[in-house]
């Protein structure tokens, strides 16, 4: 970027004019959005959903390699995620962003062209938020709002004895881009001119930087007449997310190993930094695939569906939750997730 | 405190347990709220509204003398003020919590203790969040979902020539009262055992550190049949909030100096600093009073009202906006208000 504007010469209002200069609202159920001491929706024949998350700078990302505009992106698309996890439609987002005075106008411009990017890919409006200064680092907190038919919803604690267990897409793909990006930023030594290896291996990378929530998994099980009896996204990691679900529905689960699905570059940079491939796929997060169960006589169908593998069952409680080996063995599932909370 | 727990001790979803715990649902429109990936919400025959406010330590408040408990309070109760400040109902928030190891358990279910306070006063549930980890300082953004029926809906535009200028309360306390704790932080020198001097002053220091959102305003206007054309709530300062009705509304205002509510604790304090008194009410932030316009004929109405007063009225937009003095000058508004974006 060649011109750079201080936030001063703006102001706070006219930074807010300039981030949401030109939007226009996608969803019906938004009547007016930025510009009030709230913003206004409508949802008469529908459940309203509502999710939060954040994302702190040094905890979640590092600007050394993650663009600000993919920062704007994900941050987003974590959101929607967690809305198209409940089996609902995102509408609305409200933005707070805490910013320190080494950003300019500019910056945060990106941060918010890659937010409406990901608002007019997914088809949701950005309604409000709340800009401010902070001491040190970047700090955004996306809310948004969804919705669903009542009888659509699905929650986390319906799984059955049963049951099988899917999970969409391929797992580990972006905690081994972490690693990836971590050991290029090493290898760096702080030279901007310095050329990262990439090759062969830009799935990973874009699996970290630019995940995306998976609209078409949920909109491809509605078309089949399919409705999971649980389903959550996996960001934590599949072990954690899949004991929540057990958890929630008091059953327990078998998952075989054999069926984790795995992206041919996952492997061989696990191969490479001599890790455990299936530990990433269980343990690492941020994926954002989802995991769900569904009624048994679904089988077929699922097992034929693009983009969904079938990994296991639900069982009673009783008898727990486990992975089952390529050997035979049972190794009980433990959360190992990814955890953004502070350790000693 | 005395006995204090790490984090790591309970982990993220201990931790959750423990500060959402024997959470009971107060609204009808509250589905489910804790513990899946979206809460879910049901408004059939309202509108909905959402608002988002981000605190940021160091920026917005400093735990010299802000204890956490107040913290919570007032970050969620700056959040149903906005909702207010549309004639709208808050129903649930949302919690986003960034950390640093400094803080224990026993720190983070002081400030959900002033959460869930300020939601037990004001009927609000707690429906979901996001707890993280910070590299530094402490961040709370909440977004307030609420709801109004179509046509009770007041947005900040709609002001008309003639209509009456009111406020509720009165203005510039919450910023004496930072004054007040900055003076006596200085005088402490980092004194643990320094006892500031607030006598006759407690007013002052509440209103920065416990505000109320003024719903009993709404209630009263509500019962009345006044349904204002124009209303926001002062967080930045009511020469900002006004100027940003007659902008809205594309319309001018005369308030008058006089007529400005100023408690008499406000005055002393602002004789003891050497400040002007008008201008920290026409400047200070954080009241969360609320500014609004009303048409001309509730004037007597209005008058008679507890809370409540007539400052001035709205004028055609080409006599612009100012503050008519003691003396009968003219002088033009400015937004002066807090500033809580990066400066030079």
């Amino acid at each position: 970027m060649s011109e750079q504007t201080e936030i001063s010469q703006l102001g706070e209002f006219g930074l807010i004019n300039r981030i949401t200069d030109g939007i226009q609202p996608l969803n019906a159920s938004t009547i007016t959005g930025v510009g009030d001491d709230a913003a206004v929706m409508h949802y008469p024949d529908t459940e309203v959903l509502v999710s939060t998350d954040m994302l702190v700078e040094g905890v979640h990302f590092d600007l050394t390699y993650v663009p600000l505009k993919h920062l704007g992106y994900k941050a987003a698309v974590v959101n929607f995620s967690d809305i198209y996890a409940m089996n609902g439609t995102p509408r609305q987002i409200t933005v707070a962003l805490a910013i320190s005075s080494r950003f300019t106008v500019e910056h945060i411009e990106e941060i918010y062209s890659g937010i409406r990017l990901a608002c007019s890919i997914y088809g949701v409006d950005l309604v409000g938020g709340d800009t401010t200064a902070s001491r040190s680092g970047l700090v955004i907190s996306i809310t948004c709002v969804g919705d669903a038919p009542k009888d659509q919803i699905v929650y986390r604690n319906g799984a059955k004895d049963t049951d099988l267990v899917c999970v969409s897409g391929d797992l580990g793909s972006a905690y081994m881009g972490l690693q990836l990006l971590e050991r290029e930023k090493v290898a760096s030594g702080g030279d901007k001119d310095f050329i990262p290896k990439f090759e062969g291996k830009e799935y990973l990378v874009e699996r970290q930087l630019k995940p995306e929530a998976r609209r078409d998994i949920v909109a491809e099980l509605a078309e089949k007449g399919i409705l999971p009896t649980a389903m959550m996204d996996i960001s934590d990691g599949l072990s954690s997310e899949l004991l929540h679900i057990c958890k929630a529905g008091n059953v327990g689960c078998r998952i075989y190993e054999d069926r984790i699905p795995i992206d041919y570059q996952t492997a061989v940079m696990a191969e490479e930094l001599n890790m455990n491939v299936v530990t990433a796929a269980l343990n690492g997060g941020e994926d954002y695939e989802l995991v769900f169960t569904a009624p048994l006589h679904y089988h077929d169908e699922l097992n034929k569906m693009k983009g969904i593998k079938v990994i296991g069952y639900i069982t009673k409680p009783e008898l727990g939750c486990a992975l089952v080996t390529r050997d035979g063995n049972e190794m009980t599932l433990r959360a190992q997730g990814f955890n953004h909370m502070p350790q000693d």
